[in-house]
């Protein structure tokens, strides 16, 4: 349509998604009834919730003991204790604790409101849904079967809806990729003026996971899409560059 | 292509901007040029940078003479210290300074480092850009020039690139909107399970500035996007919805 143009492709069609299923080879055989097909240089972003699924990374909550920690803030807040107890056994660190949201940090390494512990969209009245444990290797396994199935090496990426301070409204950003670096550089290079840019690298991933998002929906069960057109450096990458070090974080 | 895709469409051959140009009105002749045009439902979005250089938002830091504050906070970690007197000129309050970094709030209510004020492709050794006075009014005299010269009404959104808490890269944000709502709502909505969504809203805004710089890049003097087929509620937007409330803010 235009040179330069980058297309957000969502991929219906995937059925509701179990433990065990190996979910790389379901995204291929939707990408196959959909004609989008697999292209080199794609990148699927595929959201945490469907790997978390596949992966069995639910939780029921009739078989959680809550703490009495858990008890007297889910009292305060009117919540579900047993769901305030996963959120507290999926954090390394709480970040904040207030307005009866908690901010934590999880074992990844990741900041975000719970732990990422969600109900939405999840069979059972008393399950919930925690982050996978390790998104960059779901994200490499997806890559894998992606690999075996068409011969092609897509980057993938895993995605959850973080909150952020200071801005209202979640957005999509990258929580596990695989195939791609996360982060485009530009240190030392020019600007048009011949000066050398100071910005050290735009979060590319994260923004191409909230491009997935504008055509996932909440409502519209499209827990996948592809990302097609985008000039990206195939190579290993990991979420963990992502991360801000603690030492040069402003707000701990 | 696919039902429900989404086209991330460069607009290339955009002049360098001068103040006192009619950005809009060069927008447009670049869409018709590249043949991109403009078709209802479009989301037009333009970088601060070239809506600040239209608008003259520019500052000479040869006219600029630093506070002792500034002198001292520059001396300390290198930095121009009439630059740094231009960010204290356009911070209301700082909310943190650290690591040779002043994260300020703007008159605005934005959040972001160094106020907004940078020097990347600006042409002039000693000349800096400062954020739009209004960048809403700035969307909304885009989106009026384009309504004149093509008939369709776009959204339009102004945007910048900030850093994060916690999270490496800079991701593409919206400051500015005309003719959408920066956010979409679920509340009351239910999901596939039919429980009701507690997620309150998706910054939609973000997301479609964060898709478009995909297709902009740093060095490539893209400084405009059009995002095609994304169904937006068109209505009167403001980029305040994007600002959480200080009592809400628990990172103030």
């Amino acid at each position: 349509m235009s040179p330069g143009a980058v297309f957000i492709l969502p991929i219906a069609g995937l059925p509701e998604i179990h433990a065990g299923e190996n979910l790389g080879a379901l995204l291929v055989q939707a990408l196959m009834r959909t004609e989008i097909g697999a292209q080199p240089g794609d990148i699927l972003v595929v959201t945490h919730k469907i790997v978390a699924k596949a992966e069995g990374a639910l939780v029921d909550l009739r078989t959680v003991e809550p703490s009495s920690f858990a008890l007297s803030f889910a009292a305060a807040w009117s919540k579900d204790p047993r769901q305030v107890e996963v959120v507290l056994r999926h954090t390394k660190r709480i970040v904040r604790m207030d307005h009866g949201v908690i901010i934590s940090e999880t074992q990844h390494g990741l900041i975000c409101a719970n732990a990422g512990v969600d109900q939405s969209n999840i069979e059972g009245e008393d399950v919930v849904c925690v982050l996978p444990d390790d998104p960059d290797r779901s994200a490499q396994q997806i890559a894998e079967t992606v690999r075996e199935m068409t011969g092609h090496e897509l980057g993938v990426i895993v995605s959850d809806t973080f909150g952020r301070p200071w801005r209202e409204g979640l957005t999509n950003v990258a929580i596990g990729v695989a195939g791609i670096r996360p982060l485009r550089d530009y240190i030392g290079m020019k600007d048009a003026q011949g000066r050398t840019l100071k910005v050290t690298a735009l979060a590319i991933a994260d923004e191409l996971a909230g491009a997935a998002e504008l055509v996932m929906g909440k409502l519209d069960r499209i827990p996948a899409a592809i990302i097609r057109g985008y000039q990206v450096e195939s190579e290993a990458g990991s979420s963990r560059e992502l991360l801000r070090k603690p030492e040069l974080d402003m707000f701990r």
